[in-house]
């Protein structure tokens, strides 16, 4: 089995609702946040995962676009302050699209780990003057491939 | 084939990302205010469709809880002051949980309609006290078996 | 005393925070909502009231940029689906800046009409291209003038 | 002058709009967040700041209500990974009320610094059960006294 990313992601306050945890919607941003310190170049004196090698301008010369994402959810995420962790790794690498798994734990700190959910995203790359599906390149194949790990399989479906 | 619920959704500009279209987690927050107005009792004075027969108060006697969604992204949402159309119809009603399906169109005043987006989610009842799964009442069945419909088959899994 | 606008903006759930009520900072999202429906030119068949002079994209001529904003929290907003009624006037129309003022009422049809908050907002018109601001255009000032009236007197300051 | 509170506030690239830079609206939320982290009592293993002596549940015996928010855009706040520096302080400690004062920054570790924003807040102290104003506790005021400070001047009122 290979490597997983490990991202700690700050919760908000204001991400609870009404039933006073983290609103399922918002969970979708909690990954998004995950995806983009994972995926995007890191600015000038900014510190990044390996993986980071796309360019974070919507110029760049390819976009990413989700094609569709699946959530599971487990347990229900109370406010505190210390980081989730979310842990990323690809369940697959396509020609043009990508499949990524998500896990999203409270802090390595706390002495009973929880999983709160689970989620995957396809992602397909597109070129930004097109639009159309472009090729992984090999800069992104080498830096993906040491995360590839087995898709998750969900119990409800 | 059965009915379908049909609900308007208003876009709000602060919907749209970096890339100046709806965000893809906001869209998970435009299926939540479609469902909490197809299931939810109305206030006095308000009006709902046949299927609000849920109690809107936390301090119900019945949850719902989302243990699963998945969305398909087909087409870009860009701003506009139409409401979105939300189409809503049951995949299924099981003994305590209920598969629902969403397609999210824009404005059926628009010559050219458009499918932006499909989802399903499936939602658990559970009693407030207890926590556990409690059966669908026979009230719900009747208000929700004339929009049963077929499940959504997603392109890409 | 001259009109003011009326534009209905519609609730999300998700507004709510677990307190149950309308988030305090998601107010300002609403009254950004009521300010893009009462600037920005209609896209091809949709209706805008007549203060609706501004080009919709970033890519305009001219942009509008806050340069200050107030709000004063006078009752807390439980959800509800009729749209609340969020009222807009001009307290000031100066050189190259506005004051913007804003009340945010319950919906016309209760009623008990309540006032939930009031606010102002600065906005200078800048130039898209310098950045720097302009002076209102002969047009803006036909637009506004009619929805002229008294600036918001604050309780606490 | 006295001290005050320095918190880190991690962005998130979902806080931006269709101008690619932090949503004037979410940056109250941003403080929001920052005010959380000053006041509330942190859960068993969290650490907080020497301020965070309210109790952190709605069912505690007080409620604290945002009266009034008043916020001065300066520059706007583009992505970036490292936290933003929330710097709060204590204009005013009244009878049962009291007024914080912001100011966002960028990351003290970067070489320049940018002031983003400056924010003041009227917050009210009430008694959960009636609703009513009640008096700043002596744990409160020695809690907080240490934190006062100049109440900001803006520049355009």
């Amino acid at each position: 089995m290979n490597d997983r990313l490990h991202l700690p992601i700050h919760l908000r306050w204001g991400d609870l609702d009404a039933y006073n945890h983290v609103n399922n919607a918002t969970m979708l941003k909690l990954l998004e946040e995950a995806r983009v310190r994972a995926f995007w170049q890191p600015l000038p004196g900014e510190s990044a995962p390996p993986t980071a090698v796309l360019a974070s301008q919507p110029e760049a010369g390819v976009h990413t676009l989700i094609a569709r994402q699946e959530i599971e959810y487990l347990e229900p995420i109370p406010y505190h302050r210390d980081p989730l962790e979310v842990q990323m790794w690809f369940g697959k690498l396509g020609g043009s699209s990508l499949e990524v798994c998500y896990e999203i734990y409270n802090n390595p700190g706390h002495p009973a780990r929880v999983l709160y959910a689970r989620s995957t995203a396809i992602i397909v790359i597109v070129d930004a003057n097109t639009g159309k599906p472009t090729r992984l390149t090999e800069a992104m194949r080498e830096a993906w491939e040491p995360y590839r790990g087995e898709p998750i399989q969900y119990r409800r479906r």
